[in-house]
């Protein structure tokens, strides 16, 4: 046993001395030194406010604060993408709302009824199918679909300074979990791959599955039925459900985060919240109180008081976009 | 980089010599072999089926396969101990079923009005707090009951060859999940101590939360609303819902625990079931098919047919608990 203790040891001290060096795509600003600052507080044996690895869970939203949210939501570019695939098989879509407007190219009209009709549209092309269906539909249109505005694919539309804030905090000891108001089987076949972030350590809005067992194989099919809302308060209300525990670390971008932000600085003991604003019009999008997508105001209106950190992409980011 | 990787592969070869000495509590019969066996073929790197690390998913059963479940279920005992100890405040009980039995010390009485009032008494005593007064309640309760029979803890009523297979999968790359009937907000607070299974790898029966702000402090209270039953089909919904991939390993030991294993064997390449079969009427208790409690009999039906090893605690295991 004392080997694989020297060993540990040794490992530990080699990942250490990679934290100099870590977050090169951020800025020297308060918001990096700040995360630094509170990482090293909870990670550095002798502080009075160390917190045993176990206790070391972070969590992120995903639209707006790992990957990009505009011109819309990429899971309502993906339902798009598939009612216009389905629809050979749909023809009573063609004289059909929301459908008929999507197969128009009418994208506004087709919003236009609002959450049920979105909703409709999202039943259609995510339910009454398997899980294994459903997870092959949505690495199929990754492999091929594109960004409208930059042609890249949706999984290179990834922060960089995100993507090396997880990978900071996972090398000193902490659990990463995207917690985010999206499709729960949406991001698993990817999250891995892009982010470090395994298919169990992702929460996010469900439908209903039931077990079958068809031809000797076991199966769950996806349901029309809604499972879980993971937004604004049934944040919480997931993380508790999924991880048990309440985080030390939140990162968010709208008011969708604020009880996330807020479930997870209330505990007790060293608490940190952050809010990325989208302030870059030209290596991003800048958007916060009247946005469609992403909205944040009560985040913005409150951070000082909470004690959050507010993160300007345009300042406090080196490089938005790896392929920058 | 390079020392990184020759201290994990140091370390992976400290772990692997511990295999040979691994389930010492196991006699060496035909169900301690197939588990090595398969830990074998899935983890040799030379192996035709080499599986990677993070697909090395294993999930257990609780009551009656990592713990005992006699004279009844654990989780029974605490709600019946909880209605005493909430009876003054509740002075309408005296008269009312199925607490006015439970008063009175007739369990049998309270118990005959079967899952209703189950349930009925699961509420008035899970719900109407705090998630984290609920788990003060458990904790406590946890500090003082006592095993009618043996009078231990119920923690130490855990099985000493469980213990192990815990502990040796987790030592050949496996993440080990709970994935029990019972509430889990009930096992959470003493999993990580007492099987090395964190939080956030339990999946278990649960009732609803609402988020709420009180005083400033974020809680989640719980409701008497029933959120997921996690048994039978209920299993492999829990653990598409909590985990997101199919199991390469399952073991359980009752018909609740059927469709989990079904789940798991009947995806491709290789896996593994297992029943815990209670045959050991002195160490621990004997009963299979007719049993009110753990009720095991498609399982020990199909099991051949399946591939699914049966493990006999009479025969196959040197030590039940860990206190003989």
């Amino acid at each position: 046993m004392k080997v694989i203790t020297l060993l540990l040891a040794a490992l530990l001290f080699a990942t250490r001395g990679l934290a100099a060096e870590s977050l090169p795509s951020w800025n020297d600003t308060a918001a990096r030194q700040s995360i630094i600052a509170f990482v090293d507080r909870v990670t550095m044996p002798d502080s009075p406010d160390f917190v045993a690895p176990p206790e070391r869970i972070a969590v992120f939203d995903n639209d707006g604060c790992l990957w990009a949210e505009q011109p819309m939501y990429f899971q309502a570019i993906f339902i798009f993408d598939r009612i216009r695939q389905l629809a050979p098989q749909h023809p009573e879509w063609k004289d059909q709302e929301p459908f008929a407007s999507v197969l128009k190219g009418d994208i506004k009209a087709a919003l236009a009824g609002g959450e049920h009709a979105l909703l409709e549209m999202a039943m259609a092309t995510h339910a009454g199918m398997t899980t294994e269906e459903f997870e092959k539909t949505v690495t199929d249109w990754l492999a091929t679909a594109r960004h409208p505005t930059t042609g890249r694919p949706y999984t290179e539309m990834v922060y960089q300074p995100m993507l090396e804030l997880l990978a900071y905090l996972r090398a000193n000891g902490f659990k990463t979990f995207i917690v985010s108001g999206g499709g729960i089987e949406f991001m698993r076949p990817w999250t891995e791959r892009v982010y470090g972030v395994p298919p169990e350590q992702v929460v996010g809005s469900s439908i209903k599955t039931r077990y079958e067992v068809r031809g000797g194989k076991a199966v769950l099919l996806r349901l029309p039925e809604l499972n879980f809302i993971d937004d604004k308060a049934g944040k919480p209300v997931g993380i508790q459900q999924h991880i048990g525990r309440r985080p030390i670390m939140a990162f968010g971008n709208s008011d969708g985060d604020f009880q996330m932000l807020e479930w997870t600085t209330s505990g007790s003991g060293p608490r940190f919240g952050l809010l990325v604003h989208h302030t870059d019009s030209v290596r991003e999008w800048a958007y916060d109180r009247e946005s469609h997508v992403g909205r944040l105001e009560q985040g913005l209106d409150e951070a000082e008081t909470r004690g959050w950190v507010i993160v300007s992409m345009k300042d406090d980011w080196k490089r938005v976009f790896a392929f920058e």
